[in-house]
């Protein structure tokens, strides 16, 4: 559909390994990868279990010039914020830069790749629909982490890699937070069992099979397995929380 | 290996999802998908469990200027036949359009890749080999479904997604033959159990979990769960058979 | 990242398909492929267990012109071997040519792509850091095949692909090391089994469900099930053991 209406742009897929329905994964996966395409990018983004039903057709521009194009689901607008923010919103509605007849089921390809090559070949984002306001826009819920003085947090799962490595909605300047800066050792709780588990670099500083914390390249805090799998070892998913708390001269337990 | 004989020429891949050795799932993604690419594209397609036998490499042209190469097994002649028929065909036999030497077990490689790159760059396809007579192409069986006066149908799962979504041999216009239009709400039989399926136009008109029958953007009546697998819930697989029939106004039994 | 610093360049996936952490297996997929590259190509290759750790990131020339760059773990001299050896070779050490800040664990985003990216559009390895001996380049270790007069082989499973095929790293010419040359029929070891198997130049010259021997198209002897699984039949997996020997005229067992 792309090269149909733009022919000759140039096409870098993010990821087709998106779960089925999950929303969310695709929200923070936009939201990770959008900082390293080049700026003025046109990013389509289709998680859409909506498709067809009442949900809205949206295209955003950020600050930094990029437009995401997708469903008005939660999918686009954390990646639009790392790009500066909403700066034009549109609803898809235009007749004449969608496939017609319009499916019910595959808005993807009719009418958010159609819209996304029309932007790309310099098509106006008012010409494929009324202004919308950004303050209506779908926005998911997005726990923040529990910081205590003295150093205990609680952080939420955010999203567990094909690696099995889990990244924790935790910045590492949370730790500034607690008053006790970064730790070089945590005691990692999840549900009833703890776990001590070196705060480093990079995965090879733990041992093969051994576990460690990392904060990785998106600046969050990670929790991981050298050659391993933390979500198998920990029993983790996305959306669970952990307890954290800093071990150094504590013992376990 | 495209790129190798046509720098530049842009490459946009449907799938490599289709099973291994899978020629009709294969045939019928392509079906789905040609349509949608730019008249006068070349479609190279490789399911080619016969390769190194006698079966044939192919070349053929559609009516709208398309050209799909692959093996004469039956993968591509759907394709061209949903862009009109066949206009031209060869057989691909010649040596200087070929990698040497040519193995036995990657004609993908050695033969079909750059047969299309060849194309791509405004080769003709006489000189990739004789002309041969589409009516001795290789087809796939496919089953027509069984539609009686009062309204029951008897039709084939064609595909399963990756969704678990059902693709039923049966387009909306065949309801018509029945006599009786497109119903609301569908009685469907799998083996020897029956349940009322409600036919709506989209996914999101079924609650979470819950079964529907829409018509899906090819066209075609599909079986679906809302956020869940058809597949998995009914038992089907592709090939499977369905009974359908109208359950307006009946009770289900 | 490459489309920020090298615009319009093509970019042509091998695979994301090889496992975590499997740096042999990466280092023969970008083998068996690399010659079919346009000469000249840029090869980016990441299979990084040991990101972050004092293991240097390297740029490789080849004698054919072509670029490999990643990590130093042995994922990419085999490929540069096969285009005739290393020409030049540097360490990645450039702070221009590197996206700043670098995270510790994602060299592929922060340091490999924009390297590739970089020579993509003609800079000189040289600008990218200091000159290195080839001689230290970090290397897998390969055990040969074992052939003795007579005819007996022991060869190592190299690659099992995704239909289970078993690649031996055992050359067709390596029958003749035998002093009997290629038989039409072998005797395959596994652990204390032993299968008469036809060697065939393709799948289709065995029956569905048939083992077959045949020389793949890299020119490896591999271990086959036409439309069925080697590695399941035989209880294989890379890096097992297989033994070897002529069955012409011999009963099986």
């Amino acid at each position: 559909m792309i090269a149909s209406v733009a022919p000759g742009v140039p096409v870098a897929d993010i990821s087709h390994l998106v779960p089925s329905y999950d929303i969310e994964r695709g929200a923070r996966l936009l939201e990770s990868a959008i900082p390293y395409y080049p700026a003025g990018s046109v990013h389509l983004g289709v998680v859409d279990p909506g498709v067809g039903t009442p949900r809205r057709g949206i295209a955003l521009r950020s600050e930094r010039g990029d437009v995401c194009i997708g469903p008005d689901n939660g999918l686009l607008i954390w990646g639009v914020e790392r790009l500066g923010g909403v700066s034009e919103a549109v609803e898809l509605t235009s007749d004449s830069h969608r496939l017609r007849p319009t499916s019910q089921t595959f808005h993807g390809r009719d009418i958010f790749s159609p819209a996304a090559a029309h932007v790309a070949v310099g098509t106006p984002l008012t010409a494929l629909g009324p202004t919308l306001d950004p303050a209506t826009l779908v926005r998911l819920p997005r726990p923040e982490p529990e910081v205590t003085a003295g150093g205990r947090i609680r952080a939420r799962v955010g999203v567990v890699n094909v690696y099995g490595t889990c990244q924790l909605d935790l910045a590492e300047s949370d730790w500034n937070r607690s008053g006790l800066g970064r730790p070089s050792s945590v005691m990692v709780q999840v549900g009833g069992w703890t776990w001590v588990v070196p705060y480093v670099r990079t995965f090879g500083e733990a041992s093969q099979g051994d576990p460690l914390l990392f904060t990785d390249s998106s600046g969050k805090v990670s929790l991981a397995v050298n050659r391993g799998s933390a979500a198998k070892r920990f029993g983790l998913e996305a959306g669970a929380w952990v307890g954290l708390r800093p071990a150094e001269g504590s013992p376990p337990g």
